[in-house]
């Protein structure tokens, strides 16, 4: 796999495989926070929302095709309609108009995006798709109230080098993820996090207004605990296993999963607070984690295997071709009905979610 | 065909049909009038180009899939530029920002738009895509600095009613355009063309600055010329004649295509410019119409046949079904081999350019 930079959109039509169908789990996340990022707009915010203002502007940042991005926005605008209408305890003020943009990589489906945006009758704001990687600036400077994000910035915007590279201390074998096993390959996933960390957030700065808030919501380890200690890391591990079986079958083969390496990190929390504390143009006024809402509940083996096939498809399929997808989830779903995950056994990732507002 | 509101968008794709490798006749006109455009914008443009703005929006309305939409902001932003530079005459000042909005109707090919755009490293502006119909609001108020429409607005939002009515006076019988030979169809074309010109010149008005320009570029009539005397006119005749030779071997029938007609109306040039006359919200700074930069060339038949056919493809093939187009086009190839256009015959459309400034 080329340590360049890559873009791998979530699975696009709306088939039973497709994202579309297959990202309540990341809503179930969202939703946990939902309640907590309102309070915190209704906290935090302060843009003299008066007659100052009549254009609100709103970015979701790494958009995919929907629905959740749908349900994020509406959120915040109906949160800030609703200060707004308090901050302006008038009969006769002139309502605000928002505008939206969703932004993803260029080869996100943005067709699909608009073709299942809700109703011209019930939207409210009026939309824009911005395409570009959001590690850069991909919008105006000064020109957003409320940034958002949300499942995003475990995406790296690449494989760390030397992790694909037999004679380097930071070679990942066989694996296929960094699950924290190999100390200096976590190492180099880890500057490369932090360093696209940093990159994300002096964009969002640029972008967002003096006042205006960036929410940004992800999953991230507890502390000390590493990911081949979690269900979510089992499960690509096995993934992984079920690719060597393929190779020994010769429908792949083992240097190939050698050159392979998900671009994705997920830090313990205290790496991400560090990492966002040391950026000095926002105040952070919320950071904190939840228990995946999801967490106490028995997920069917169909629905873990869905999940993954959605999040990971189309990076394994640039990588080991078209025909590896289906046999490849046919023999994780196998291998799960075999060794069903005892979710009493693995620990777990959590949600976090923050607010930070632009100095 | 139902006369309730559609969109046609241009032939997409990248192959010898597609409206990407035949838009060359529109290209032609729009570079007709480039350098009388950007005279305009060194004139009239009076936002204090200073240090109160630091972003600089426009729109382009009907972008469809380029590259003329990427040609017209190009040589926008490049006059905005050197006129800020020239009302700025210091070695320090901060350079704009741009925001280009590209909008077309929701099935517009926005994926295509946006992977045919200029490279990151020559892109000088931050880019979003806008769906949804020009005929109404489809950004925030107040937001642009210079709106762009060419060779859109003889698109009607729709056919207008009783064209397709048999028991109409203004039943357009099995002609398939508005070609003015009948009095009555004329009138009802006449009648939806200045209503959704309101439409757009109202929804522009509340979209741009004051002070901002909207720019408008397409192809009209000269006055007292009506459509059937041109020779464009007449190829869509010999499209209509080439439907009804196919209804007689059966592919389609006179019912249907008595049920057909297109939903573009070429008004008189005077018509054109009563009617924006009429609008209250835009001074006119410049309305005049140029000589196509074709007239003088002679046309081949294959650039005729695929030049109509990237402009009709899609209006066609959801009224008669996939099967017809291939068919049709050849047909009308060949008709235009046995009966080659004397062009010194039929007369010609011509190009307008209108500038206005919102008051």
């Amino acid at each position: 796999m080329s340590t360049s930079s890559h873009s791998y959109p979530m699975s696009s039509g709306e088939d039973q495989h497709s994202y579309i169908h297959n990202s309540s789990y990341q809503k179930a996340g969202i939703n946990g926070v939902e309640e907590r990022i309102k309070q915190a707009i209704l906290e935090k915010l302060d843009l003299q929302l008066n007659s100052s203002i009549s254009n609100f502007t709103i970015a979701d940042f790494g958009c995919s095709i929907g629905p959740n991005t749908f349900h994020a926005v509406q959120s915040i605008i109906d949160t800030v309609k609703f200060q707004h209408l308090k901050q302006n305890n008038e009969t006769n003020i002139v309502p605000l108009e928002f505008q939206v943009f969703f932004n993803d990589q260029s080869n996100n489906d943005f067709n699909k995006l608009f073709k299942t945006r809700p109703l011209s009758s019930e939207c409210q704001y009026f939309l824009a798709g911005v395409p570009g990687s959001f590690y850069g600036r991909v919008l105006p400077r000064n020109s957003i109230h409320i940034g958002h994000t949300s499942y995003t910035n475990h995406w790296l915007s690449k494989v760390p080098e030397h992790v694909c590279n037999r004679e380097s201390p930071a070679w990942n074998k066989n694996y296929i993820q960094c699950n924290n096993l190999i100390e200096e390959v976590t190492k180099a996933y880890k500057v490369q996090f932090i360093k696209d960390m940093e990159v994300f957030l002096e964009a969002r700065a640029e972008e967002l207004v003096h006042g205006g808030l960036m929410i940004v919501i992800g999953q991230c380890l507890p502390d000390g605990v590493p990911l081949y200690e979690t269900w979510q890391g089992h499960v690509v591990e096995t993934i992984g296993d079920c690719l060597m079986d393929m190779a020994k079958t010769g429908i792949t083969s083992e240097e190939k999963i050698e050159l392979f390496s998900f671009p994705v990190y997920f830090p313990q929390f205290s790496e991400l607070k560090r990492t966002i504390e040391e950026n000095g143009s926002f105040m952070i006024e919320m950071i904190e984690t939840i228990s995946h809402p999801f967490e106490n509940m028995r997920l069917t083996n169909e629905f873990i295997t869905s999940m993954f096939r959605a999040f990971l498809t189309t990076m394994i399929e640039q990588h080991f071709g078209n025909g590896v997808v289906d046999e490849l989830f046919n023999r994780l779903a196998q291998k799960l009905s075999k060794h069903p995950i005892d979710f009493e056994m693995w620990k777990t990732q959590v949600v976090y979610y923050v607010v930070l507002k632009r100095k």
